[in-house]
């Protein structure tokens, strides 16, 4: 009776630590979808409070690792729950690298509200909408550990990479038809790549699932 | 004397870690070092064995999770021991990308190498030797839990932006006063972000070690 109490403690621990790293992935994704709607919307204040959320997620993670921690130090969990606990270790680190490259997004756009606008952006936030699907995914498929929606994942990166040259090659003709619009054009091939960086944080989870479904390395051999 | 017995077998096992943790940076270390040397001298035999070292870092890194998972199940560490086993479990997943990003390196330099010499190179090996500095400080500030060291390596990511964004400018003047540039000059982009994000990681792992040192979170503090 002792040990089914403590058994169903431990259970509600794993709930707790799985619905706070679904609640820091959806604020991360909101993130994503602010930063961009900054800049499609010419929202500077939304930048802002995309920059502002930022250390939330930084305290998030914090409290994520904390948990973590003392799962493995008072409960001392074998097997499948051990993985799924240092899992969840390094996937929040992802998470919260994520929330970084929203608020380098968010500091571009509030650079980039300051000057008339260069373009109409229609591949940047379709790019966007990949990226917050995939981080979506990613951790969908870690609080069920549903592989095939990871591979899913691993698969959907190189749409991310395409349209990130795709973005790049059209800015750089910009710069070199234009040269005033190198500043503007610069700044959104860094968004660009942020965004890019995300879907690989995105594809680093979805692999670590793969991992830890199958109970054996399959990261490295993803082409 | 049993106790004792096993604190020295738990012990040796921890100094296992980190000689294993050390020995797979320092072949990351020579993969920065390799694949800019490939750059410079135009050896493309050179790039393809940095390529091929990726895959022993992969093995590598996998090795270290489960030796982790397994000093978790098993010796099931309190405190300051459980601290640095899972960092080091956050610690490799660093290293092992920063051995993918040598590796994109790489295949940047043999493309380049099948066409003439854009210019001389001088900023990219700087700025190569700066990040793999980085990375050993960091993984030495880990194993010796020196977090002076880790602020360090910190301070010096500064250095790298700098030059990663002198680098994007000077290679962005050469495409537009002569397009005839433009294939090779994105793919030297390419390269020296590549290295700003090697130095990312390896600016990562030295946060994570103050944090591992002071037992409380200085990541989200340093500007």
């Amino acid at each position: 009776m002792e040990r089914e109490h403590i058994s169903a403690i431990f259970d509600q621990e794993l709930n707790d630590l799985r619905s706070r790293i679904l609640g820091m992935g959806g604020k991360v994704e909101m993130m994503i979808a602010g930063s961009v709607k900054a800049l499609v919307e010419r929202d500077t204040a939304l930048a802002e409070r995309v920059i502002a959320m930022d250390h939330e997620i930084n305290t998030f993670e914090v409290s994520v690792d904390e948990k973590c921690l003392e799962l493995l130090a008072l409960r001392q969990p074998a097997a499948r729950d051990l993985r799924f606990i240092t899992l969840a270790l390094k996937i929040v680190t992802d998470i919260e690298r994520i929330g970084d490259q929203c608020a380098n997004i968010a500091k571009r756009v509030r650079e980039l509200n300051e000057e008339p606008p260069l373009k109409p952006y229609i591949d940047i936030p379709r790019m966007a909408n990949w990226t917050e699907t995939m981080l979506k995914e990613a951790l969908d498929a870690f609080v069920t550990g549903d592989d095939q929606l990871a591979i899913k994942v691993c698969m959907d990166d190189s749409f991310v990479d395409d349209l990130n040259m795709q973005i790049q090659r059209e800015l750089l003709s910009f710069m070199i038809e234009d040269p005033a619009t190198i500043s503007r054009a610069i700044k959104l091939t860094y968004i660009s790549k942020y965004l890019e960086r995300i879907a690989d944080h995105a594809t680093n989870i979805a692999e670590m699932v793969i991992f830890m479904v199958k109970g054996k390395d399959i990261r490295h051999t993803i082409a």
